[in-house]
């Protein structure tokens, strides 16, 4: 195995539960009522495809204008209350290791530059990583574009990538490329919920992931 | 089977993703950095058990003073990030069918009054209605002591009652009380996580709970 492509949110940085609750008091702000839980297990979904899974959620539909709306609230929400970015535990370290290691290693996430760039800022990532983000493909996860087009731009075979992330939309978009995936439990899923949505290993977080590397056949 | 005994945050009001993110901004106001997902999995616990958690994690000790500072912000920011209490789906509806089918039911939480009066309001519970709180007792979930509480004050016996909850201190709770339990995914738990704790059954939210009382036994 020559590469990891990491997803972002719940994966390295620790923004899962604001995004919820910003996305919550969004649709709250709109006459919408969605359960936490509900929107937690949606997170990882592209902010387009979230608005249409609660669009059927509540059995009528949203004007493209509310969607629009709501979008712009989340992202407003979200800055308000997550104002700094926290890497997940371990997150830095590991990055840190591939690269002096020699193993390739990518970012493909849902979110948007400008939104996503303080994360990787606090993650150390800098202008050389090859980051793939919602604006760079058609469709966002559950598909499996986002981490193939990190795949080819890390220049390595699908069979020899391993996507990592901490939602069930994570493990499916990886599924669907064709890669092996891992599951890390930093984003609030249960193991079970990840081992079931075909993750080979379920790790706690980061941290464990790093310290496990030699298990995944990773290192040279 | 004569009595449900239900928790209150998660299980019958939408409250579990505030409080998970009203101690995260009180815990970083303090300059303690505790991951989403951690706080999201100790949710359920009385604060001082939550406090007490934290320090162990963080392997140095808090102070008295920042405990009680901690719980007075976690308790300010609650109530700023959620003005309004949203019964979770169905959850009016059972218990008014409770009510109607003369199941006998209460409500034992770590929260305390009167923090929980709002959610109880919105609930459509009244005075009448059996509630236990953190203050009634001495030691809080994990401990047995809200649902046997509760059971006594409801006249029934332990073997009688179910305890329904959607945290593993809910279902670790009941054990020790030596009542079965349900659990519940709206607090945002897996559902194997619930079922390995030692969840009879596992359904989605209080809708589904009412759909399912046949198959309990509850009903005459």
């Amino acid at each position: 195995m020559r590469a990891l492509i990491f997803d972002l949110d719940g994966t390295l940085v620790d923004t899962v539960y604001a995004h919820v609750f910003a996305w919550q008091r969004a649709l709250a702000e709109s006459g919408i009522a969605i359960e936490g839980w509900r929107i937690h297990r949606r997170i990882g979904m592209s902010g387009g495809l979230f608005t249409r899974a609660v669009t059927r959620e509540l059995g009528r539909d949203l004007s493209p204008e509310v969607a629009v709306t709501l979008q712009r609230r989340h992202g407003e929400l979200f800055a308000q209350l997550l104002p700094e970015r926290r890497p997940l535990n371990g997150a830095v370290e590991l990055l840190r290791f591939l690269r002096s290691a020699g193993v390739l290693y990518g970012i493909a996430t849902s979110g948007r530059r400008p939104e996503i760039n303080a994360s990787l800022e606090a993650l150390g990532v800098g202008e050389e990583a090859v980051v793939v983000e919602r604006g760079d493909v058609l469709r966002a996860k559950p598909e499996p574009d986002l981490f193939l087009a990190c795949q080819e731009r890390l220049g390595v075979r699908v069979e020899e990538c391993y996507a990592v992330g901490d939602a069930v939309w994570d493990l499916l978009a990886a599924r669907r490329a064709g890669m092996l995936s891992i599951g890390l439990l930093s984003g609030g899923y249960g193991e079970d919920e990840l081992s079931r949505a075909g993750a080979f290993r379920v790790y706690r977080d980061p941290h464990e992931l790093l310290g496990s590397l030699d298990e995944l056949g990773v290192l040279p």
